[in-house]
């Protein structure tokens, strides 16, 4: 146990495009958002650990002799289905269904069985859970990395004179590969797109993934060129986003961009995934001349808006109030951030900080 | 000249799917409508040729020794452009824009040069002028039906104990060649499709014509794959339809096409042929549980309704009240009627042959 204070943050992440079409061995476009989840990891002597999630109001601690008796060994790389069985009779959850607080201790306690040191955790997230955010990825990929810290698998890259700093490639993929366990857990069969847009952040990642629509199945010859439209979409997105970062930027960007929002929406209502609630977004959106689809999951869940760099303030504060008076929920953030990183406390916004070092 | 009183009728058409992906070579589902054009072509020993056209409120006559001063020979299968020059010199339109009267006036000239007897051709049609829903070309067959049958180069087909009949292979190729030359008067660069369908009533058909979309060149990889679905979905619908000729109609079948017109009103807005008004119609249409698509060129312009066997009577009363509510005009009919027939006066509707026999 080398640790003393340890702050790591991940970043969310939205599905630009290729939701669903990914299902198919499509391309799908999923970047990472500059909103974050923050963890701090603190050694004890209490003899305890305990996780604090001030986000869903859950602080819990357990004595660390009770939870030695469940670990026999540990799991590496593969899901112990049966460690997880233990842990689950351990927090006293043996039915089917997990709510948010019992999958993040069940993710937690998994992780940190890989060690048994005296600690305390606490998270702070800047993500809406449930929203198709990637909000669980970030809170594995910050865990992953704080305990394999903990117990000397990977060293801390923060340098003395260093505010914030990332590892390096091995280590990155050691933490991926822990924070798909923590996925596995709360979500069965992830993608592994999240996990890997919190660690490395990817501009575009194809992955396949099981499970295929009725729709696609009943009409092949009409579904599958839309999947390649799709594909298509998701690989001119990236082309246009790549332009951007090293060409002068200009209208005609956004306005490629705002074309494949568009085109992307037609194609997700066709694929049955749209809901009455986001076609309201895109039509309140658009009043305002903003564009709009569905990211993730769909049939309701969460949409994106673009914001062009000309649109004024104004606009956006009174589209947020008619969506607000539609009844949803807002965030404004910008995308690209960097994956997993390691903090100084100086790093780290001061109203997170205290949040973080109130516990 | 053999004829006394001769009566022919033929169809309108509605594209069920495929209009703009026609025109990149993909494959259109076009149908005979139950609303058909009729004309009656009466023979006068006037010196004069009149045409009556209540719908639009024209009424013509001529001179037959001022319009044979026009005519040096017939044109046969390719138009001619002098004779058009000189027959809208004739009218009175020298400048580029013909209204409907002046375009149906010159389709009837045109065709009436071919030979130059003494009669008065009256037409009504059950079709609006201007919707896309072929009105054009059900004119312009008819009207190359009789002034074939006028100038003795098809036979009629009624035989005397019949009351409607239709005309063989080849006569039939000949009025369609003819009512092409009419409909190029009328629209420039017709696609061929309406005249086809208002001779034939072909199920499907295949034609390329000129044109294509800004979009479509945009985004190659993108629209493609829409326009291969859109042929897919017109080829699915066209199996549907057949399935429901020879097979018990299910409500499974008619599921499928709520479907494929839900799916291609979605790729038609994708392809940037949408309009606010198709919207509406849309969603006017469905608070009713009907699904809708605009049909032919778009933008503005006409769409249809699918109304299932089932659907009540007074669901269609509510849902047209409701359209005409919003300024819409509506029309119920059935599709798969028969194409250019001739017809016994005891063969037609009493008040359609009142208003063709008040001329």
């Amino acid at each position: 146990m080398q640790v003393k204070d340890f702050y790591v943050s991940a970043p969310g992440k939205a599905i630009l495009h290729g939701e669903h079409a990914v299902v198919h061995g499509k391309v799908a476009l999923a970047v990472s958002l500059n909103l974050r989840t923050y963890l701090r990891l603190k050694a004890t002597t209490t003899g305890k650990v305990c996780i604090n999630l001030p986000n869903i109001n859950a602080f819990l601690c357990w004595e660390l002799s009770q939870l030695k008796q469940l670990v026999n060994a540990l799991a590496v790389q593969r899901l112990d289905a049966e460690l997880v069985k233990r842990l689950r009779e351990f927090i006293g959850v043996t039915n089917g269904s997990l709510d948010t607080c019992n999958m993040a201790t069940l993710s937690f306690l998994y992780l940190y069985t890989s060690e048994l040191p005296s600690l305390t955790v606490s998270v702070w997230s800047e993500l809406p859970t449930g929203a198709g955010l990637g909000s669980s990825a970030a809170y594995s990929v910050c865990l992953a990395a704080a305990l394999l810290y903990a117990n000397g698998s990977i060293p801390p890259p923060l340098k003395e004179w260093e505010h914030t700093a990332r590892w390096c490639q091995e280590d990155l993929e050691l933490i991926n590969s822990w924070a798909f366990q923590g996925e596995m857990i709360i979500h069965g069969n992830p993608s592994g797109v999240d996990n890997a847009v919190g660690t490395w952040v990817p501009r575009s990642t194809k992955v396949l993934v099981a499970g295929v629509k009725d729709k696609i199945n009943k009409f092949p010859s009409i579904m599958g060129p839309v999947l390649d439209s799709v594909d298509a979409i998701s690989c001119t997105c990236e082309k246009v986003l790549s332009e951007m970062t090293c060409e002068p930027i200009t209208g005609e960007h956004y306005n490629i961009l705002e074309e494949l929002i568009d085109i992307n929406q037609h194609h997700l209502n066709v694929m049955g995934v749209g809901h009455p609630a986001l076609d309201t977004l895109c039509q309140v959106t658009l009043a305002k001349g903003l564009h709009s689809k569905l990211t993730g999951a769909g049939g309701g869940g969460c949409g994106i808006t673009l914001l062009r760099p000309e649109t004024d303030s104004l606009i956006v504060q009174s589209t947020v109030q008619d969506l607000r008076d539609c009844g949803y929920d807002c965030w404004e953030t910008s995308i690209g951030g960097p994956g997993v990183q390691q903090h100084s406390p100086i790093a780290i916004k001061e109203e997170i900080l205290e949040i973080l070092n109130h516990y």
